[in-house]
């Protein structure tokens, strides 16, 4: 296999065309292989956003290819989460102890645009759209599409499926004796309602990620560039309160009328959004190997492919951006042995893609459940007094994970360090006030 | 749909055929869909059979289509293990407390013909053999097939997947949203090797499942009607000791003679076994939900496409039985409403599935590793003699799973209560006996 030669990318979306990206800037001949047509020509498909919260593991990864600008350019930042409580009390929570650190609201379609430009603009980059995979060989790297024209077989020695949550590439590599799988859906599904621009300005602060705790239940609302937001319904599938219940036009907007009354009245075609966005679904994926070495091939798997996670801790794309930068490192390490760096960047990026998919799970009942209650408040308030206090040396798990680079399973174990520390400290400094009230009582007494 | 329709059965293996039994004598008519060709006519494929031991659960399904009997008389009792040490020592270990009890062992692919030819001897069941899914249209029961006269398409308003742990019913289901799957491979395989007769008689006593437990890796060996035995060897794939370590003939020889030099004295052919015999995968499967509704059609999955689990508490059939006799009950229950009868035996089974596929993992370790020290010999002397002096009050977890019929999740809280039990009756024995010694020592006193 030449050092530099064909690598095939099944999936033009966020990660595969960043992908594309950093092989071309390392003289790799790529082949975008996308199933849907071409996004600079076509629509993006209505309501399967989840709006993207860009943050910085993400921005690290496009300053690589120094993109990180032009992207950010067109982002909204949101330094906290604003809470609506059911009665429209707001209460704004800072992300960081400063409260100047934001994640960044960006369009998922804008940004795949870029990227693809970016990507299309490199030397030996083309992308071929309407190519669905119907098979893989993984000794040979022979590829069957399915495509308007009929189908094609094309092939490659380097096969990287960065073809999202429902991956055809990992489809294949399933049927292999030794390849662990798993898929696991939340009872929950997701609706996307819109708030326009009202009288050419946003309705809501833009200057936040809006949050409709209700329990067992939540909306969240993103900023958009056209002063509109772009919200999200997060409920049970079946039971009270669900999209099973309320499966009507009336009893939808009734429950939801009594339940994000302010919201409600910033949405004039509640009804259209009802009855033309899907009810998507929310799954987390584990695979492992993330790479398989045939004869004449390797296959590996990047992204959602590899990894999907639910998208609570806004830190899905991030995550899979991620993968590029270390997939990077590992070609660079191994002076381009690429099942070698495949193999490496498989092993190391493993469990910092778990670790992130349950901080997601537990994330949701943060959100839908926690941010409304007092003591939640009280503790994030002692935390962000700590990192003032202790600049550097106590940073929140929010900030780690949004703010940081620190590889996502070493954050825990900092964390649990810095508590450690932190309670160390105050029994120091207990012990210090202690002496001082003796040696103030033994004075006091001669 | 009528309640006594047509029904697909998509496998013809134990619990296909089984299932097809159950639901002739219920006045359906099956169709079994097999990929294999004939097993009537075909020799079976070399090493992969995991000899099967037939215990308790299993034969209650039988009974149920009164065919106990007869398989029966064609297996062979096995009472307990018998443990071959590295040096050659022998020690036998009884199943039960009285030692009576006992797990049968038996031809899977004899059991298979059994069955097949009990389930084409009922009125309305047929099977076409050399007929691989292909695809499967959950809203209209429509079934594709490739035969070896080209593509067919059949289609019935019930399709049971009975197709085992790689199950193409189960793969079209996977994608649905909704469904949760997971496949985990054990890092160890599994080879087959062969005992023969000996001057026309067994070469091991054929009262005994054998088992040579070395640590990390184990060999077992079942006695055949022909008085061979069929051993498994369980080896790592990779590391000290694995199958990819001891990948030549003279390597892998070299090994085996070393570390089960009883056994290797006894096997002519091994040279041919390893060269022949493949190496085979242990996996367990994870599904959920066992059965979808279409507009038109339901899908159910029956045995391993269900649950497929690793061999080590000699489960796997019985188990996938017990689910032909729990979907007859649900059928018997609700009137031959076939949706309502799947939805209702999925419920009542996956939490017992999920718990064998527990101890069949954890049964590993005890086979390999524990049944040779003597903490765990004494604590089955100690166990042996509880049941001994509270019959039908104390019944090991072995005994319940092989010569009960309780349902798996059952098992432990019931062995939980039974050692509540006799703690509580040690402390009352202790208690009487210390006041008797008061009385005594207050009788001397005065």
């Amino acid at each position: 296999m030449s050092s530099r030669g064909e690598v095939a990318v099944v999936g033009a979306g966020l990660v595969g065309c960043l992908t594309a990206c950093y092989l071309a800037r390392r003289g790799y001949r790529v082949t975008l292989y996308e199933r849907r047509s071409d996004p600079r020509q076509a629509t993006p498909e209505r309501g399967r956003s989840i709006n993207l919260a860009l943050s910085e593991r993400g921005i690290d990864a496009l300053r690589g290819i120094g993109l990180d600008e032009a992207v950010l350019k067109a982002a909204l930042p949101m330094p906290g989460r604003m809470v609506h409580a059911p009665d429209g009390t707001l209460s704004f929570q800072p992300y960081s102890a400063g409260g100047q650190r934001a994640i960044n609201s960006i369009s998922r379609s804008e940004l795949n645009r870029t990227l693809l430009e970016a990507a299309l603009a490199m030397p030996g980059v083309r992308a071929l759209f309407e190519h669905r995979l119907t098979g893989l060989d993984v000794d040979s790297g022979r590829m069957d599409f399915d495509t308007p024209a009929g189908p094609v077989t094309h092939s490659a020695p380097v096969v990287l499926g960065a073809d999202g949550a429902y991956s055809a590439v990992r489809g294949r590599l399933q049927l292999l004796p030794g390849f662990d799988f798993s898929q696991d859906y939340l009872d929950y599904g997701y609706k996307e309602l819109t708030i326009p621009a009202r009288d050419g300005g946003f309705a809501l602060d833009p200057g936040a990620l809006h949050i409709w705790p209700r329990g067992k239940a939540m909306m969240i609302a993103l900023p958009n560039p056209d002063r509109s937001f772009t919200c999200t319904l997060f409920w049970p599938k079946s039971g009270p309160g669900s999209f099973e219940e309320l499966d009507t036009a009336e009893r939808f907007e009734e429950f939801f009328a009594a339940n994000y009354a302010d919201a409600r009245a910033l949405m004039p075609d509640l009804a259209g959004d009802y009855a033309h966005n899907p009810i998507g679904h929310l799954v987390t994926v584990r695979a492992h190997p993330w790479q398989v070495r045939g004869t004449g091939a390797v296959v590996g798997l990047l992204g959602d492919a590899a990894h999907a996670i639910v998208p609570f801790y806004g830190q899905g794309a991030n995550c899979g951006f991620e993968d590029c930068v270390e997939l990077d490192r590992c070609l660079q390490e191994t002076g381009d042995d690429f099942p070698e760096a495949l193999a490496r960047y498989g092993a190391r990026r493993k469990e910092h893609a778990d670790t992130i998919a349950e901080l997601a799970l537990a994330n949701f009942v943060e959100m839908r459940d926690k941010v409304a209650s007092r003591t939640f408040l009280l503790g994030k308030r002692v935390e962000h007094g700590l990192e003032r206090l202790l600049p550097g040396r106590y940073t929140s798990r929010y900030e780690l994970v949004s703010f940081s680079t620190v590889p996502y399973a070493e954050i825990q174990p900092r964390i649990s360090r810095q508590r450690r520390a932190v309670a160390a400290g105050a029994l120091g400094a207990l012990a210090v006030a202690g002496l001082a009230v003796s040696a103030i009582r033994a004075l006091r007494r001669h």
